[in-house]
């Protein structure tokens, strides 16, 4: 691409999104179906015009000079480099922050911790924590600095939901009228949570599915419908999301053992033959092979799990640039 | 701020100071006045011009394409978070170094690993152990590179005090004839030691005040007043500074228990209203609530213990200005 | 250097080097003459004009734009900084993982983990794992992305024997016909087996050295001269590397005791008094001072230790310069 077209485009993502008033991004829930569209737009937009395009830097200097915090009190591969590269290729400086060497251990609360580090001259905190509602505490006691959440306990995690949706929109060209199945470890899901919202929110029908130890009937009250068999809803649904298994968040095993939730709720060649011709499957991953899908549909091309990765950066630069240039 | 003026800025501290002599800060023992007030005078214009200024990016490529690394032995959040952005902010790259994954493990000493590391082109050394003396010996064994304490033991902590200073300045346009006590564990305390040294030699008059358990008279033969009662010494002192009991660095409980500790000793509300008008309120960090200080106080107007962090990345950005533009 | 000359340097850096055509550094065998000619020769011009240029910044930005994770699975602390310096010194952005908290610890496959973070964009990886062939199984399974082994098990480390191996050039001018002994933990050494390949390929004689414990008669079939005793071979040997035992991958001890070891292979001043006058001591580090090594023959004239440092991050910037640039 010549300077003049990157110019061009620089130019055009620095006109302000009258239409985004968001300085935090905390959930889905409460986003309009405008905002959500928004940030998806936005989301191809940097995937199209930087992250997949021949020849450039993938770089875009949109934040030059300000400074990302990644607030990680959970383990994370994905999510936490996936946020460091989107900071980096919008030009942000970005600093990681390791909880287990802070001065959390020597009894400073998380806003204190939050309140001082905002003080050196930070614009934006992503974090993932235990605790549900942790990003929304942070938010609220702090002043003119943005908090994106990237996972906090069960509650949500919306830029996994944001690029899932990206994903589904990117191959049916809608979201509306789809029929999107999330299966699996729903109990302990925020990426449930949070693809149920916004799904919904832009008009599709979406069903539950796993063990009933897993997925309880009050789901319903969200708005969708609740399965206890993958193999009766395979014909009619247009996107698999398949859930990961979360044995760490478990405090009892919720099924005899992982072979035979395997045989009940595992995407494999079998199912995938009664599926609808074009039928999308994706997981958040990191997937367990053979759990909760086998590996010839993991790599073959009905699945998107890999696409859904590089959206994952296009979704996290569209956040951070809405939140950060809101002001 | 426009480019012109960007410029001006920049071309106004690379102006050599010629005053400052010093390639190593690794403690304010030994500095003189003028070189106090000309680390201050640095860090105020850092502070206003870069860090606090609207519409820049807060960044200033003075020390563009050096490296900076940061050798912490010891956990941190704030003082690791705050050198790494004063670095950043400077232009320079900032490598993390953790010394529980390092080749220490295998046997290295502390001498070898920063000379290798050096000679792979690093102009300065950005170091915290908990054995005093550390950064020192570092210092004496390299050539041409800058070293800077970030806290060695019980020993010094000087950019704590320098940000302490400057926060005291900026209240008081002074620090002479000031009276500052230091509050609490003066034994453990690094940052009580390099308060000193640096309010002694600007001309304050300090008073070590805590139990005797943490206070010991000796103190007095450096210059300072010791005081066993926060009560006694309220109305007439202009700053007081209260330090963290550091129960990890405690080998026996030196009183009988927190709450008496906070009944003695706690900066609140009653304790607030006996003090002069203009007192002001600061503390290292991080703050136990409820320990030395209550939170009422420590958010409240008197407090400026968020400027303090602030003020925390101009000192690191002068100090390192400072000593790598030297030579 | 002015301007001028900066962009000289650049642009001829920049022009593609046809005879190169490998996308990944996985070990040194398999690289003919001219493709280790070529990396060194590469290697000398970064560390002459960027790394060791008086009045430079020291960075050149010719991968500006690109990212580069360090896939760490082992401790380290010279391989990693090194490596990450050498990428920041050519403009790429370098992401540093971490395995304790990766997703692996959730049961994903170290393919996986690289597929996913191949996918939010990443140019090259650099691998160091405990289990030999990974670094391969990784560059298989990837499309488009370079990968530069940094170790892996007792296999191959091939940037440490290239700096190895441009140390002795820049002291003796050329390799072919010079007598190289490898001293010490042959049998659990990477660093062995990559010089061997290197060295032999062009032209120099290798003898390895060490307790038969540690070194086995079979290396013979390697094209390599195996020695017993380090008193034997001292008067006709031009450059001796010596290698730290490492204890750590050492399932029995073997040999009775450090002291004997030292007796029998330590690099000391009775020894180097009857080496030739312009014998080379080198060795990968850490050194265990007094093992393989005393401290007067580490810190003496004839030892390049430091030296060898500062050549690592100029091969590694030769490495990912030619591997990226290649396609």
């Amino acid at each position: 691409m010549p300077v003049s077209e990157r110019n061009t485009v620089s130019e055009r993502f620095q006109e302000v999104p009258s239409r985004w008033k968001r300085q935090h991004l905390l959930g889905l829930e409460g986003l309009s179906a405008e905002e959500l569209t928004l940030l998806l737009d936005y989301a191809q937009s940097f995937r199209d015009e930087i992250l997949t395009a021949e020849g450039t830097n993938r770089k875009i200097p949109l934040l030059g000079g300000k400074a990302i915090v990644n607030l990680f009190f959970e383990n994370s591969t994905r999510t936490r480099t996936s946020f460091s590269l989107a900071g980096r290729r919008l030009g942000a400086d970005v600093i990681e922050f390791s909880a287990g060497t802070s001065s959390l251990s020597k009894g400073e609360t998380i806003i204190d911790t939050a309140r001082n580090i905002q003080a050196m001259g930070v614009d934006a905190f992503v974090i993932r924590h235990n605790c549900p509602g942790a990003p929304q505490l942070v938010a609220g006691a702090l002043d003119g600095c943005s908090v994106l959440n990237a996972g906090d306990g069960t509650h949500e995690h919306p830029t996994q939901a944001l690029l899932d949706m990206l994903t589904i929109r990117q191959r049916f060209g809608r979201i509306e009228g789809l029929t999107v199945a999330l299966v699996g470890d729903i109990a302990h899901s925020r990426v449930a949570r949070s693809n149920i919202r916004g799904l919904k929110t832009l008009g599709a029908n979406v069903i539950v599915c796993g063990p009933s130890t897993l997925v309880a009937s009050q789901w319903e009250e969200l708005g969708v419908e609740v399965s206890y068999s993958l193999d009766a809803i395979l014909p009619r649904v247009n996107v698999f999301n398949l859930l990961r298994i979360q044995f760490e968040r478990q405090v009892v095993r919720p099924f005899p053992s992982i072979r035979e939730y395997a045989y009940l709720y595992a995407m494999n060649a079998r199912r995938l033959a009664r599926c609808r011709d074009d039928v999308l499957i994706i997981a958040p991953g990191p997937i367990n092979r053979g759990v909760e899908i086998t590996p010839d549909v993991a790599d073959g091309s009905h699945s998107a799990i890999i696409d859904q990765v590089t959206n994952g950066v296009a979704v996290r630069m569209a956040a951070l640039w809405l939140c950060l240039s809101r002001r």
